[in-house]
């Protein structure tokens, strides 16, 4: 079967709920008590659900640091109160995205009506020699990490490759920057909720050329947590979202193993999965929270789901389409950049903004006639990607 | 919804192939080369089939010794030659017994066809204190792991309470290692394939009193890998088991946390989930692999699976009825105590000793007319169990 399709008759899955923690630096919390806020704020959400109720959890994190390290899921769901089967994904980066997938599996399987995904990270506790480390750990090991190539090296080689191929410049890295500073300035969860110009951006200290320290996202802590149940369990809820579409791929673990270094080939297969799925295309995304790990991840992720045309991307960002009010916002939490990146929470975390979105909880962020959200989470530099497409229901 | 029960209508998950490497010391092989060939043996034993067949892939690995840390399932899958959406997961030692159920779960959500589930782990490259460090990263942290609780001691902690409740004596755990052991000496690919007397192992040197060196599996390298498929594809293969039920559960990862220590309640919990899917009882069992980490773990699993009541597990296996040619043959492969552990692959290599057993590949070890065989993999001392049921189609 090719990834997208699926078989006749399968039920869909919903998101009935979800809720996170802000994500910034919580020297008084712990992996656990932050995973514990996330589910208590998604089952808020969802305020006629108690654990009695939750039939399983998936939990993803790379499990930075050290803490727990084997059964570091059910280390989590046990301090939040549940006694539920808890499996843990790691997909570096992808972590909780693959771990919402993998609930929606669960529900769609009919094993489950009622599953919790989230996904947690603690990072800011660590030495910038540990933090290099533990980010270097999703690169390839052997040829990259080992060799010494950080993971900011590894995309601003695509920023290089992308500079040569087009006439993109420095300058659209830091608009992306900018922009979503400004949405995170706008989010009470954001690490980073503050504004950044482009003057700011271009001219802050060099991280590895051409990235600048504001074409990086934060090291964060924080957890989320997302809510994916039946259609009979939804009915019974006021603000649902039904998954349309979800779709992943894998590819090389290593950049330098694959063609392009201006293109991340999973999340593009893992779009047209999605698109697949659910009967759409990219013209049908109204929201978008869209993998900015590094600056120049935003723009391939445009090109990559298909936004615009190759080598189109840095035009979409400068004529101002996937701003908060453009045609096709794209992270307006903040993404990456602005809201954090505690590596575990990001793909869930996506979801929570997509849910708030769709069921017209954004506030201040609230993106107008929003029907079809995208949510783009990917591993490393793209041995993984995944992407999720939800719609309001109401 | 309870665990163990299923919407109506949801389509059934098969094995139709299954292959794994011998477990055991290989200097010579990486973690990426083991994988490799396990997939390979399991494509081999499926033999109509190809990598372009498969849809996705589940890996369960630890990931002991900090090889790839992050994608460190994409980074295996990649080295076999596939290019398919491949996730991670890790419950400790029960990761790879959580792989194969979420290879279930994908297949009856309709959304593949076709899913490789597996596991690896090497091991025997470790110094005795890096060992020591990546077995105790699956107890609990911070209380038994940095406090020095080492994994034989918790253990050591059940065995303890079983002989103070009821009358098994050291004897009883040796009595486990002897026959496991007779048993693996039929196994080709045992790692500690060798005969070993009662007396033997109740004389050999302590570990953690009363665990004897013999009464504790080695830690090994090696990987296993599962094909699970629909019922449309499993219809064109000659040698096919259906998964009739899987059930998971948690518990507090921390033994300390838990009321007794004579039980493994999430053992319980996924095998009664297993036994409502499957719309069968312990009777019904047939073959059973089980966790054997340490012996005394095999004594809880008899009692926990059902297999017989509380404080009678030494009865039963005194009693010679979970020997090869008993009426229950309890780990016929030669469980974890003689064909051995390398964590991640050990689930999904109790799913290829069950499916080579029910589709009467198991040569030597045979046994006759086995129709259910039961799985169970635990993860560190109790925070997870799967169970899973077979039985045999043809």
């Amino acid at each position: 079967m090719r990834e997208g399709a699926q078989a006749p008759s399968m039920r869909d899955a919903y998101v009935i709920g979800a809720g996170q923690t802000a994500f910034g630096s919580f020297p008084g919390e712990s992996y656990r008590s932050l995973f514990a806020t996330a589910y208590d704020r998604a089952m808020a959400s969802a305020d006629a659900l108690g654990p009695e109720d939750i039939d399983e959890a998936v939990v993803g994190t790379l499990g930075v640091g050290g803490r727990q390290i084997g059964l570091s899921g059910p280390a989590v769901t046990e301090h939040a109160g549940l006694s539920v089967p808890t499996t843990r994904v790691e997909n570096a980066c992808a972590a909780s995205g693959y771990a919402v997938r993998n609930a929606v599996q669960a529900v769609k399987s009919g094993m489950a009506d009622v599953v919790l995904a989230g996904g947690y990270e603690v990072m800011t506790d660590l030495s910038s020699d540990a933090a290099k480390y533990w980010l270097g750990v999703s690169g390839e090991t052997e040829w990259e990490r080992l060799t010494g190539t950080t993971f900011a090296g590894t995309y601003a080689q695509m920023a290089s490759a992308y500079f040569a191929e087009y006439d993109a410049t420095v300058d659209d890295l830091s608009r992306v920057a900018a922009k979503n500073h400004a949405n995170g300035a706008k989010n009470p969860n954001a690490h980073l909720g503050f504004d950044c110009s482009v003057e700011d951006a271009s001219g802050a200290a060099t991280v590895a050329d051409p990235l600048t320290l504001y074409h990086c996202c934060p090291t964060s802590d924080g957890a989320a947590a997302v809510i994916v149940a039946s259609e009979d369990v939804a009915a019974q809820f006021d603000d649902v979202a039904r998954v349309a579409g979800v779709g992943a791929a894998s590819d090389r673990v290593g950049l330098f193993e694959r063609d392009s270094y201006t293109s991340i080939p999973a999340s593009a297969e893992a779009a047209e999965s999605a698109y697949v799925m659910a009967d759409v295309g990219p013209d049908d995304v109204d929201v978008a929270e869209v993998h900015d790990c590094f600056s120049i991840a935003e723009l391939l992720a445009y090109e990559d789901l298909g936004f615009c045309e190759r080598g189109e991307a840095h035009e979409l960002l400068r004529d101002g389409e996937t701003d908060l009010d453009g045609d096709l916002p794209v992270n307006v939490s903040g993404g990456l950049k602005s809201k954090g990146h505690p590596i575990g929470a990001t793909g869930a975390g996506q979801i929570v903004e997509l849910y708030k979105q769709l069921t017209g909880q954004a506030v201040d962020r609230q993106v107008n006639d929003a029907n079809l959200g995208l949510a783009h989470n990917v591993g490393g530099s793209g041995g993984a990607a995944v992407v999720t497409l939800l719609e309001g229901v109401r």
